[in-house]
């Protein structure tokens, strides 16, 4: 395996722009498990000097078999991970994103949600919900950047993820019941059918919904707060939405 | 006005130590306006040297009239602030927890959740489902740090909080339902009558709720996620168990 031992190695300065390429890096094993067992080899593998001793990184090592391996001085490791205590294993894989049009199910669409943290939450629990197509629009969080990757703890491998989306345009071609989310005066969310396919929009954390995004929409939904309390972190609401739809869903499906 | 214009000065060493003791600080206009609002005036309010050219700041400081003022130069402000771009307004005020009975509500359990957007973010929701009582065990974020007060957006406000509580003990002083929510196995939180009074169990990051803590409770339960998925993040969890025991409440209320 090629050991890189200088900042100035062209391939070492690939990997750290890599971030805004149409390539990602997975940090740490469990990201790299999730992938190995749900899409397959990475393009590349790269394990830190100390990392080469852990078990646990020398059996994925194993299984990233066809895969070019490198390894990097500690000290140039550490400036690739996003991790404060990385185990020592990063994988460079092709980004996944499709330019499909809108699918016949349910979807996700982001509007400017903006905390890397909240997106990777919401693509965590869309996977969970049985969702599979998540579309972020402008001026949201990139999907495949480290902070996201890291709170998607792996639901980016079994999602089909569009970026940078008119989501305008996406609605137009939908034939569901599109929903926008509004902090006041939409539908009850538990008053709307949700058993048929249906395309969810989540806004801005301070924003919401942008104007725009919500008159493309179908419906406008809010969810019943207590009494004085003004709003819900996004990602706690999509929680809410996907998992009454899903609820809905099991109660049909018990019915039939 | 009294200026503060060097580290060494005692009452800036007294604010910087602040995260530990009964006292917490309050960071920006947003979190301190709904203090105002909901609570009254803080022991103190801090501005920086420029801060005290925004409008916003200088409406604040009217509001706390007979609070303390201090004014630090900015260097020293942004020592204390917790956010990158403060707009220049802190406000020191006495954490108010409680260690009542246990309540014949609802409320919410925290088993060493550690993560303190994690652990805000559950306060917001709780305060924003109608729970007003929230009991954190040890091992978890504290609940009065800035990342939670930050990540709870004032919700604080409107909950009971009690910090460092042997769950099992307080458990047994409960006398609605107890439900620990586990990965697998438990029944299904839909299947589960959540109208009267219920006390949840939510558990670390990685381990979940603790064999000792799922032992004290009277039901386990599960939220059914989509084939292959394994888990959700912890806060969205709660969002969807708390808001399906809001749910069955608001059905149960339109019935009688």
């Amino acid at each position: 395996m090629k050991i890189i031992a200088s900042r100035d190695n062209s391939t070492f300065k690939t990997l750290r722009a890599q971030r805004d390429t149409a390539h990602a890096l997975l940090d740490g094993p469990h990201l790299l498990a999730a992938y190995l067992d749900k899409v397959g080899r990475p393009l590349r593998v790269i394990v830190s000097e100390s990392g080469l001793g852990h078990g646990e990184v020398s059996a994925l090592l194993a299984r990233c078999g066809g895969s070019e391996a490198l390894c990097l001085r500690d000290a140039l490791f550490r400036e690739l991970a996003a991790t404060e205590t990385p185990v020592g294993i990063l994988a460079e894989i092709a980004v996944s994103t499709t330019d499909a049009a809108p699918p016949r199910g349910s979807c996700v669409l982001l509007d400017a949600v903006q905390d890397a943290g909240n997106v990777g939450t919401i693509l965590r629990t869309a996977a969970a919900a049985g969702v599979r197509d998540v579309v972020l629009g402008t001026g949201c969080a990139g999907a495949w950047t480290s902070k996201v990757l890291r709170a998607g703890q792996g639901a980016h491998f079994d999602l089909a993820i569009r970026e940078r989306v008119d989501l305008a345009a996406f609605l137009s071609g939908y034939s569901g019941t599109s929903v926008a989310t509004v902090a006041r005066d939409g539908e009850s969310i538990y008053a709307i059918d949700l058993s048929g396919p249906v395309a969810w929009i989540f806004g801005n954390e301070g924003a919401g919904v942008s104007e725009n995004s919500a008159a493309s929409a179908r419906r406008r939904a809010t969810i019943p707060l207590a009494e004085g309390c003004e709003s819900l972190n996004v990602a706690a609401a999509a929680a809410i939405c996907l998992f009454e739809e899903r609820r809905q869903k099991l109660v049909r499906m018990a019915e039939t």
